[in-house]
């Protein structure tokens, strides 16, 4: 098999060589900081060949080298098997970042360093420059374009306005006016908002630029009197024939090309100030700062206007978890009796089955849009990988033994979800029932949390962790993320993990609480539930309300693990998911359920 | 009767406009940033009467201010009435700090600020010029010495050099090698230490300068090949008739006077660098920096190796925290009989006569040297003063009811303890006992916390909170402090509340344990055990294990409040500290330890 990426790798050598280019830099991310890019910026798995989100590439003449942290430690190593790439691993006591690397290298000779600057962050070509004071960075925009061939262009998908009776969204025109009275109090003239889904939350629009974000790349420029779009794709968009254009154009937001961007800052008035989130990609930064304009960087306010949902929107994602709930509910059914069915009649049902199936089901829901994300759907040692990457021809075949793990979600036009399911497919080992009990005992226990206005996710953190602790159990992962409303299925500014994020967590932000437990080459289990963070009788005192609403497995569960109050939780919620979706249910699906929520008690028989 | 504060503002008004100073900061702190100053440096309580420790005082021709946080709220609101000193209250949401205010201040003019460059850091004075880059900052070294008539002088009480062989502690020289060590690794030519517990530890040496602290008020200078120590008050001390000197000199440590520092300073090599901490003052920082020397500031590498404990002082303090237990137990069961015997007998008992009866308690001990701070001995709406300043004059009678607290500590030659017991002097409230108990769930429950390497005390204090949160219960402070070996009852860096201090708790530092429950008027609850962090099985996992031998009075317990691990845990206790104390008391005091110590059951008739 030829080594693609060992010729890729090449190819760049010999441009660096042509250039004088001691070292390129290759990002994750694409111009808006975008978690997940587009197939035009997934640059890193193009020399790599590494598949998921969350990694750095450093060529020099002599190393290749891959950077990414201990969510993807085993499937880089599995990936980068013969590419030539090394793996650095990143969040691990003594980790050497790319900075740090740079700076060693630099110690030999001062570097020039090669990045596409509309992928990388002010903030990440900063810190190299903190750690390497004496490199030149040399800003090339799409520097892998003549390397690669048929690379994709800029997506470009139909825009849909919004309908905010039906989705609970606030007003556009709402949204712009409580941004420009934000801007008048900061004494900003202009803003820049470069993230997509801020875009997309602030002009009430959707589109799918991106997979499983619905999201339309684009900039927008907004002043006191004014707000431009760039947003349109030059070779294949016509302004004049897009009905979402035109209502946009009746609230006063005018249409532009994505690349006039650097024409509007061009435009901007001369000695007026703008304002850009500190993500702001490092070529139109410069741009900025080459132009007469102050240039203030800080957290977008939209960030967390965006993550605090309005009650209609919350009231919207209760209906939208329900939906959610029964396409898992008749998923998980549809396993148990297929798995049955096919082990009497010897057929085989893979991880990839069940993975469409489920999406098949989600499908029915009336306001379905896509996937969030690519479904987990994880058997036995697969599921050691908090984000395994599976395909239809790696697919593990699923057994009447041991424990399944699947984390999906869906883009509604009412919400975004999130869940995780592990479920026992038969027989399960002493060691994957208690995992299986620790990690749901540390979901409950958090869900369970009541906390004072001001909290921070990181100060909650370890009331999810501690009865893991208390075993030397533990995951690497946070325990907790936001989740937009029918946007990203990871949004800031809050989360809940160890991290030092001093965001707290505010009535109307929406949380997954999602505890793990990975053992590699046996087995994985992690249990998510979406919360969101609601008042408990008084504004002092915060609680989490739960969205989600599918069961939880009671088969692999130890019941002489869980304390009274964790019991009487399990119950409770199992019995409300079975009331709130019974009505919805066939008669086999119905009875199936009923048993499935049935309380458990301390003293049942094993 | 005449307002000596008003008079004191405004004296020092006169010399304000005398030398066109618009504004006088006094702060709470003396030359070595230590949290309790000598009487020399009391110049908030000397200015505004205010005595706790922490607040900061601005005076401007119309304004006087005095700046403190939740702790001291009701004590500053009770001692400033009447002063026209105005309370400003910090750590709160909204709080404007003293930075904030000049800031406003100096909207209307530039401001020329008068300070005691020797009692602020550098860090402080750099904040407030954050906030007014515009202000001129004017350091006058003992600025209020022409006011204070009679202002103490520094103190010079006599150094006592520790016994290694005893208290379990590193030699004197093994610990300067260590620094040296780390000098030379940090590419470091002279490091001052300026924290008294510091150079306290590093010297092995203490001394009684300032109350309940067992340090010596001195400067400490060390480079490769010397070691200055500045602590010889003139007027008072001859060098060579002191046999801690001599012991010093002959492991090469120079002695020199308090006040050659600057000399000292001056003295440095030409070209050479010198490491200070981040905490010293601006007075002495200012003199380095106008020498030709480069001064990098940081984290003193002290204050960790300080709060890492050998195993041979770890050994020392389990024994001095038997005896500090002893005392505690002696004076709980003095308490009960004393108060029986009293309410028989017409007598009244105090919350004075009770503090200082367990001071001669623990002055029975051999190796006392005196208080590690002040008693707290606080009954009933006392006790809802976190840290509440009692006096012979003002002291309540204890009656037989309700909930008495006691907060106390001793210094020894083989540790400092630091313990809070709160009791029932006979029947309480169901709201007392509320409080009684949910409190104690939330010390017990931090004391059975095991967690991974890595964990800082913030990501582990809502272990201990939670409990109370349920029921929308939660106090204002910390929920453990760092404690020294025979040195500060607060050190750092550590420490376990919701501040985002990234210091992991590492095996062999000590820490408090004290959620409390305070209700303005009514009652306090406090629950204080001494924990010091090991390994749990594997260098990979940590827990606590508690160092404080005192009993939990059980009577106020609502038993069915406690869930069984709970319950498990504090009869375990209990009967541990009765099995280690039983053979040191006397009959009668061992009849009642056993009786106090009795397992308490779920079935326990009420």
């Amino acid at each position: 098999m030829p080594n693609i990426y060992a010729d890729r790798i090449a190819a760049l050598r010999a441009l660096m060589q042509q250039n004088s280019w001691d070292a390129v830099l290759i990002g994750a991310s694409d111009p808006h900081n975008s978690e997940y890019p587009a197939l035009r910026w997934k640059q890193v798995e193009w020399i790599s060949g590494f598949t998921a989100e969350a990694a750095d590439v450093l060529i020099t003449a002599e190393h290749a080298g891959l950077w990414t942290d201990s969510r993807y430690f085993i499937q880089a190593a599995s990936e980068l098997a013969g590419t030539g790439v090394e793996l650095h691993k990143t969040r691990i006591p003594g980790a050497v970042g790319i900075p740090q690397y740079l700076a060693e290298l630099t110690a030999k000779r001062p570097l020039r360093i090669a990045l596409d600057g509309l992928c990388w962050s002010s903030a990440a070509v900063a810190e190299i420059l903190d750690a390497v004071p004496s490199a030149e960075i040399i800003s090339v925009p799409n520097l892998l374009d003549e390397l690669w061939e048929n690379r994709p262009t800029v997506p470009s998908t139909p825009i849909l306005a919004l309908d905010c009776s039906f989705s609970g969204v606030k007003e556009r025109y709402l949204k712009l006016n409580d941004l420009r009275k934000w801007m008048l109090k900061q004494e900003v003239d202009n803003i820049l908002i470069s993230s997509l889904d801020e875009i997309a939350y602030l002009l009430n629009i959707r589109a799918s630029d991106i997979e499983y974000n619905p999201y339309s790349i684009s900039y927008l420029l907004v002043g006191g009197d004014y707000a431009r779009w760039f947003v349109k794709k030059s070779e294949t968009e016509d302004i004049d024939t897009n009905d979402s254009y035109e209502e946009l154009q009746r609230d006063e937001v005018t249409i532009d090309y994505y690349e006039n961007i650097i024409l509007g800052i061009e435009e901007l008035e001369e000695g007026s100030n703008i304002f850009v989130d500190s993500s702001l990609n490092y070529h139109i930064l410069k741009a900025l700062e080459e132009r007469n304009i102050k240039v203030k960087a800080g957290q977008s306010p939209l960030k967390l206007a965006k993550a605090v949902k309005e009650p209609q929107e919350i009231e919207a994602l209760r209906s939208c978890y329900i939906e959610d709930g029964l396409a898992m509910v008749r998923f998980l059914f549809w396993l148990e009796q297929e798995l049955a069915k096919a082990e009497k009649e010897g057929r085989t049902i893979t991880e990839w089955d069940a993975s469409e199936k489920l999406t098949q089901f989600r499908a029915e829901i009336l306001e379905y849009r896509g996937n969030s994300f690519e479904n987990i759907s994880a058997y036995g040692p697969s599921a050691a990988l908090p984000h395994y990457c599976m395909n239809k021809n790696n697919a593990l075949i699923l057994r009447p033994r041991g424990l399944y793990l699947c984390d999906s979600g869906g883009q509604y036009l009412n919400g975004t979800t999130d869940i995780t399911r592990t479920v026992a497919l038969g027989p399960c080992t002493e060691l994957e029932k208690q995992d299986y009990t620790y990690v749901l005992k540390a979901m409950i226990n958090l869900s369970m949390a009541i906390f004072p206005r001001g909290t921070a996710g990181c100060q909650i953190d370890a009331l999810a962790r501690e009865v893991l602790w208390r075993t030397h159990r533990n995951y690497g992962h946070g325990t907790g993320h936001g989740i937009g409303f029918y946007l990203g299925v990871h949004e800031g500014p809050q989360d809940i993990r160890q991290n030092f994020n001093p965001q707290p967590l505010l009535p109307g932000m929406v949380n997954s609480n999602e505890p793990g437990l990975y053992r590699e080459g046996m087995h994985g289990v992690r249990h998510e539930n979406v919360l969101v963070c609601v008042e408990d009788g008084s504004e002092d005192w915060l609680k989490f309300e739960t969205l989600t609403c599918c069961h939880f497995d009671t088969q692999a569960i130890l019941v002489e693990l869980l304390n009274e109050e964790e019991l009487t939780w399990l119950n409770a919620y199992n019995s409300s998911v079975y009331e709130r979706l019974k009505e919805r249910l066939t008669p086999a699906e119905n009875s199936w359920l009923r048993a499935k929520t049935a309380a458990i008690s301390m003293t049942r028989g094993k």
